[in-house]
């Protein structure tokens, strides 16, 4: 299989880009490609193109852009922004790694009433950094030519009156343990009551390991739908692949 | 949260059982707990009780089993055996805990053509045990009070050959990507292809990082249906998650 790499310069056939640091270490150092060698390059923001590389060199790798082709996935209709609480330890890595194979087009790290970090620690430290190269690395794995951007972490707050000021029929999906009584006057939703027909657009909102605190399902209840699986206790590692999954086959997207 | 714990030997209120040494050690050792505590008890075969602790003590636990009880985790309406090709390193066991969390009824590893390893080596080996630990401490963290059993792993060939003699409507579903033709006269369903009522029981079966062979492929496909999922390439390791949880998704279990 010919190996790809993200180029995000690539946007012409014809054109020459060079490839970033990491994408040139990877061409020359595991797989050992040199001048005259046929790759694809993509550009993170859904192109994709076979390319030759031209110089490869230690100050850097420099390849020709040639025909474009489509890429091998092909992106959900519905642009699904995942706000995940930041989980603790690595856990973190694994989602956004599962969130970019089953095709969201963002994700909002966000910080809750029981998160075991605070907004401060997440935004200060380097974790943002490593999410996008763990982007750049699940999409190059998956055959995606879109690289979905990692947003700067937010308070949850935060992204509920964002939500709340939007005029989407849909705007944002949390989703609520089912022990979790709904507040005065709400309704949970079950994932059959949703719409089949996929929204444009919508935010998927899952919590840390300790689940959420009753003033923040409230608040959200007025911001966005709650949605609540009939399943068993889920790992919060294992929510993002289950809840994405889900909602895309119930949009027919799967 | 009262504590909950693996009681295979508890089948009626009133009666006195031991619990597994594991399981009497995580009660007196890392709970800390002694005679007269509250707890609850499943079998593993649906049934849910509270109980109390009679003894605690290094020889063992003893408890007398209290009233009945509703399980926190509902069963699906569908006896799902994962019938999944053994992974590398300790992927399998992810794997494991994944499809008990989502509710599968037994999980049956297979040895296929691009396998990592030999039949002879996982029948020899301890990780089947190492499983059924897994999937007993997998249904305790996730509420249900079954435990699906770890059947001997055989190879896929035998698997499709038990399928092929059974009458049942849709007895295995083989998930297969994308780019896998089809065997001659053969076709793929596509999830929305399969009946949204879900069958009695079924089989899904899962590949190894290599995928399927060919030939595999076109066996299976005379003893059960293969399925494809429009979605980017998947990790093998996540496979059985996203399997599950679009099936269950379709066919209303979630």
């Amino acid at each position: 299989m010919t190996a790809r790499f993200f180029a995000p310069g690539a946007e012409r056939s014809g054109e020459r880009v060079a490839l970033p640091g990491e994408e040139a270490q990877h061409l020359t150092r595991v797989l050992r490609l040199g001048a005259g060698a046929s790759i694809r390059v993509f550009n993170g923001r859904g192109h994709e193109f076979d390319a030759v590389v031209e110089t490869a060199a230690k100050s850097g790798v420099q390849v020709v852009i040639g025909a474009a082709r489509e890429p091998a996935a092909r992106e959900p209709g519905v642009a699904v922004t995942l706000a995940q609480a930041v989980l603790k330890g690595d856990k973190m890595d694994d989602v956004v790694r599962d969130a970019v194979m089953m095709g969201v087009a963002a994700v909002q790290p966000i910080v809750t009433a029981r998160s075991d970090v605070t907004l401060a620690s997440v935004q200060r430290g380097t974790r943002v950094e490593r999410w996008g190269r763990i982007a750049v690395s699940s999409a190059k794995q998956c055959g995606r030519a879109t690289v979905p951007a990692i947003l700067e972490p937010r308070a949850l707050e935060s992204v509920l009156a964002a939500l709340s000021s939007m005029t989407l029929p849909a705007p944002g999906l949390m989703f609520v343990e089912p022990g979790v009584l709904p507040p005065e006057g709400g309704s949970h939703s079950a994932l059959g009551d949703l719409d089949s027909a996929p929204p444009r657009e919508t935010t998927v909102i899952l919590g840390p390991e300790g689940g959420w605190e009753p003033g923040e399902v409230e608040r959200a209840s007025a911001a966005c739908r709650l949605v609540t699986l009939a399943a068993p206790t889920l790992r919060a590692d294992a929510m993002a692949l289950v809840a994405l999954t889900a909602l895309f086959t119930r949009w027919g997207e799967l």
